[in-house]
């Protein structure tokens, strides 16, 4: 049998419908529940009930997963049920499952690429276009495809969630989200930065990124720009471009799309069909103990400030192109992230990565 | 235990070699045969063989498995075995598996992509280096990527077998290599053609589609131009970049190593580990009845031909551009091929469907 819990007020619309939710969990004909309220509350106190009463969790719930994902997977296999949660990541894109076989495998050492459609829209929209941001962020909230309160979207929060999920998969550790983790979102970029990459021959995305040096995990999300030509550059409209570096397999990407009603549905059930046909996902710990560090791989970075970034980074080759764009070279994330909130404070400045992707 | 098969010349190099297949046969402690022999011959029989014995059969050989699947396939389910093939198709690429268990929730209504790798590399080359054909191939067989006889990767033969598996896969039918299927490789690709193609900003790949419509399935594999900035413009070097369109999940598509030592037995330990977890691949009869119809879809081509391609289709839109590439607006695939195998007699043609992919 089957229940759906609503709010009081919906109960009579159908007869699944129930506001109790004590009464699902004391149900022994309800084996798995389906959870897809989004937000921490009150969706962590229903996964944990959920799991402490022997049920399986199937959740699209991208944040209340990257806070507590050791802590549903430990109670899960305690409980001996299962926890999944494909469509976290990637909406329809079957991207948790397939890092997880090639970790059957290999050791993965790179999550990385366009987590967020709705980001991505925005950012392809003003480059197709040349329209302003506002203009494009309220033509996709138009679309549905932002919130009426976009910041998840727009300051990488989403992105967030994903990277943890997939990198704490990835190295078998626990990475939650958390203010040390290095993150610019697009809220900054304008029409005429957009003018300035193109006739760079550059096309600006927002990229998540994560790679294991040394027992050290590399984390962050920021615009980044690619030659025109290079494949993430051909990432269009609001898909999602995701992937992974692994031993044997190399470097393995995913597009599709990233979110929707369909392609999230269909990520859902494809978790229930696991669960019916008793395909077990990989186990993982999250025990391998890693440290954070950005400081491992220098970067290329322009950045765009009023202020004289040249003498704010003496150690660093920097030099001045038109207006107020700077090219900074070799710098790490962290330096680059550091100086980007100090800017932050008069002003609104764009940093932007350059990307070094051969293929 | 395991036994390695090998020519009898090699059998005293190690102690795991024979030469005596009939007794792996015989062996009951051998549950499973891995062949990795590639060509029909003796591959066919081998694995015809160890399937009568009871004995699951894990294989690269797509030209063996784009021949056989429904036989091999029924045989399995007999014998109470398992045939799988993943690395049959896009080498370390989880194709196959993602195809199967979007099949257990979609109808798959198209595939499409960059199947073959070497091809891919030679025009990439020739698009970045604006070096002629034959300089090109040769540097790709000098790198291991194309063999010395390299018909199978120029003519699309490898691409064939390749789209006859998905395609019989994904709509569930029975489609094997034949005369019928449409295929033009990129042997007539010259060093002008690529430099006309980047005047118009594009980019040409070697192609390889299949889509279904109203029972019968389209089955093209054709030179195509993408505006440069589109997604596959940006598949460089020897990448693949495989997809698929389904009901509810939308345009997926993979890109990766389509080739290559680590990424292919990549692949096939995937295949022997779903084994050992007795996670079962999806169950196909290859029973649907369709037919093979190309007519259904109309594109614009580029061909190049000393001839008069407007006087040989009177019935089409046909302008000529500069030298003599023409453009034929809105006629169907075998149209342009029948044309194409025409012009042939007396030149080296070239044809290129246009692409009018929209993300």
């Amino acid at each position: 049998m089957s229940q759906i819990w609503v709010r009081p007020e919906r109960v009579q619309q159908n007869p699944l419908f129930t506001d109790d939710y004590q009464a699902i969990l004391s149900n022994d004909e309800i084996d798995t529940v389906v959870e897809v309220l989004g937000g921490l509350d009150p969706a962590y106190d229903l996964i944990k009930a959920a799991l402490e009463h022997n049920k399986n969790v199937v959740t699209a719930n991208k944040a209340v997963v990257a806070r507590h994902l050791t802590e549903f997977t430990t109670l899960a296999r305690e409980h001996h049920v299962k926890f999944y949660f494909e469509s976290s990541v990637g909406g329809g894109i079957p991207w948790i499952i397939n890092l997880e076989r090639a970790l059957r495998i290999d050791q993965i050492d790179s999550i990385h690429g366009i987590f967020n459609g709705t980001s991505n829209f925005i950012l392809d929209e003003m480059t197709e276009t040349g329209a302003p941001f506002d203009v494009v962020l309220a033509e996709a909230q138009r679309r549905g495809y932002a919130e009426a309160v976009p910041s998840a979207d727009l300051d990488g929060d989403d992105i967030e969630n994903k990277l943890c999920i997939s990198a704490s998969i990835a190295y078998d550790t626990e990475i939650k989200p958390n203010d040390n983790l290095l993150k610019f979102g697009i809220r900054n970029v304008t029409a005429a930065d957009v003018s300035f990459f193109k006739k760079h021959h550059w096309v600006v995305k927002l990229i998540g990124r994560s790679f294991l040096q040394d027992n050290r995990y590399n984390f962050v999300i920021e615009p980044t720009l690619y030659a025109s030509g290079k494949i993430e550059a051909g990432v269009h409209q609001n898909y999602n471009y995701v992937g992974l570096r692994g031993t044997t397999i190399g470097k393995l990407s995913f597009n599709g799309q990233g979110a929707g009603e369909l392609p999230t549905a269909h990520a859902l059930i494809q978790d229930l069909l696991d669960l019916e046909l008793h395909m077990e996902h990989l186990n993982r710990a999250f025990q391998q103990p890693l440290e954070l560090g950005n400081d491992s791989k220098l970067l290329d970075y322009i950045i765009r400030s009023e202020q004289d970034v040249a003498a704010l980074l003496p150690d660093y080759e920097v030099t001045k192109e038109e207006a107020d764009y700077w090219i900074v070279k070799q710098i790490s994330a962290s330096a680059a992230h550091k100086l980007i909130q100090q800017l932050s404070k008069t002003e609104k400045p764009l940093l932007a990565a350059i990307s070094q992707q051969r293929s």
